[in-house]
């Protein structure tokens, strides 16, 4: 079984296909999207080792539950201990006992056969597309947010970035009616969202619309995204931070007090209501693919994914 | 009349009597305290030139309201516009116009004579001394906390730092029957609130205690303070960030968003809250009031207030 994997360099190996055993299920990967994540990954950070990859749609081809096999499945990245405190909360994806898919003591999806247990799975329906439901993990990530902040339509909301993570957060605040503004720096990027309720600023105009939202929401990636974000936001305004970049930003917190701005770290979302945007056709996560490629490809997939301006990037074993 | 004036240097200054018009009450000063914002604004942050203080007891000699006159009162410090989207919201602490006593375009405390407007102004009841009436301010700062967080008996809170600002956080929490623990350096400051239902722990023993908190508050006043709150909340738990010092501050936001951390900002608070404390005789401010000067010896106070291991300094105009 071909695999696309990371030991301190990028590499395909002909792995073993993996067994299922206890809750877990097998499934057969159909596509794979690279996430900003898996790059990060790749420069040395989170400490990970083995198969990248945490965005996938498969058909399941072995599972505790008969009923199972054969459906088309997406699948939640945190395999949690279901016993703890956090997991009697519902909370599994902050389980400390969790292995996370591609990312934390558990191989990834980029390969041909991945394992689960069954009830990180979901099933997708008839409605959604291959090239839609790999989003649906990028997807449940932008609905966090709406589980944590309350957005309605009194709300001036900004999101900060028109990469992968900006776009999509972009699409799914927009379907909760509130006045929203999407700040880039690429017009071509910003353009993928131009038939959204949404405004289009430029990063360099937004410099000027200090002090402007209810809501800033940081999907940059960089560093200089948290400093914009803290201008932008509103006195007892709040600040979402989305992006897990790896570097020292270095900030003075009086004005977070003086202020009383809240930020709210915001990482993986519930799956149910990704799948529930996508089933009515709400957005539109298949105008981000700009390259799919087969998994043999892997490293060239790789290069391509970090090019500026490049959106996703997707494999297929 | 004698005032504390802050520009570029302390001194005592000799000013005309201040003459209160339009909505505006004169106040005779009885107490004042000198809080870490006033020595922070000596080092020239905030870049307040005037007479500083904020934190008073005093009586009303002149007001629109006649029978104001006479009454013995505390006076929330910031003097707002009535009239801006902040101050319809009652968030008059926000309003982008307003003055702030001591602090923002606003004579302060330590003089003889203040005006603040009628509507900032709270009667002290009988049952309350000069001494614990001066504290309101600050109790009031505490007491925001409260209005931001929900904090109750199932909570584990620890409040990092034990100068003023955490005493009295720590004497307002303890008052929510939550798990509470007071984490700070000094055992003699530690044990002015060992009568209280909390755990007293030194800050090197604190560092053992990593996602144990579901709140911590940071009330150190210093940088560090902020990597050990960080080391001490739970995934999924609150930062409460309640001192303003001015000084970068270096940090890697990536575990915020991995574990879902929300930071929040707290500054003033409402009065109502701090004087019901007081009143009720549920917490014990005088206790840390280590040293009362008459107000030409202001700037012998103020070096009083900043030796290590001092409490509350108090003015007598």
């Amino acid at each position: 079984m071909k695999a696309l994997v990371f030991d301190s360099e990028l590499r395909i190996e002909d792995l073993p296909k993996p067994v299922a055993s206890g809750r877990e299920c097998l499934v057969r990967v159909l596509k794979a999207g690279i996430c900003n994540t898996d790059l990060e990954i790749t420069k040395g950070y989170f400490g990970f080792t083995g198969v990248l990859g945490h965005e996938f749609v498969g058909i399941v081809e072995a599972a505790p539950t008969a009923s199972l096999v054969g459906q088309r499945v997406v699948g939640e990245i945190n395999a949690a201990c279901q016993v703890c405190e956090y997991c009697r909360k519902g909370l599994q994806r902050h389980c400390p006992e969790r292995t996370v898919l591609g990312i934390l003591r558990r191989d990834g999806a980029f390969r041909e056969f991945l394992t689960l247990p069954e009830e990180n799975l979901h099933a997708v329906p008839d409605g959604i597309s291959d090239e839609e439901a790999v989003f649906t993990e990028p997807i449940a990530a932008a609905c966090e947010i709406l589980d944590q902040v309350s957005i309605g339509p009194e709300h001036h909301v900004a999101v900060l970035g028109d990469g992968k993570l900006g776009l999509l957060i972009a699409m799914v605040l927009s379907r909760t009616s509130c006045q929203l503004t999407l700040i880039g720096k690429h017009a071509a990027k910003l353009d993928v969202v131009k038939d959204y309720p949404l405004q289009r600023v430029a990063m360099e105009v937004a410099r000027g619309l200090a002090r402007s939202f209810d809501v800033v929401v940081e999907a940059t990636g960089s560093p200089q995204g948290w400093e914009l974000a803290l201008r932008l936001v509103k006195p007892r305004g709040t600040l979402v931070l989305k992006s897990t970049f790896h570097a020292q930003i270095a900030f003075n917190p009086a004005p977070i007090v003086v202020d009383e701005i809240t930020v709210v770290g915001s990482r993986c979302g519930r799956f149910e209501a990704a799948l529930a945007l996508l089933g009515k056709g709400a957005i539109h996560p298949a105008r981000l693919v700009q390259h799919t490629l087969p998994l043999h490809q892997g490293l060239r997939a790789f290069e391509l994914a970090q090019q500026p301006g490049v959106l996703k990037v997707l494999l297929e074993p």
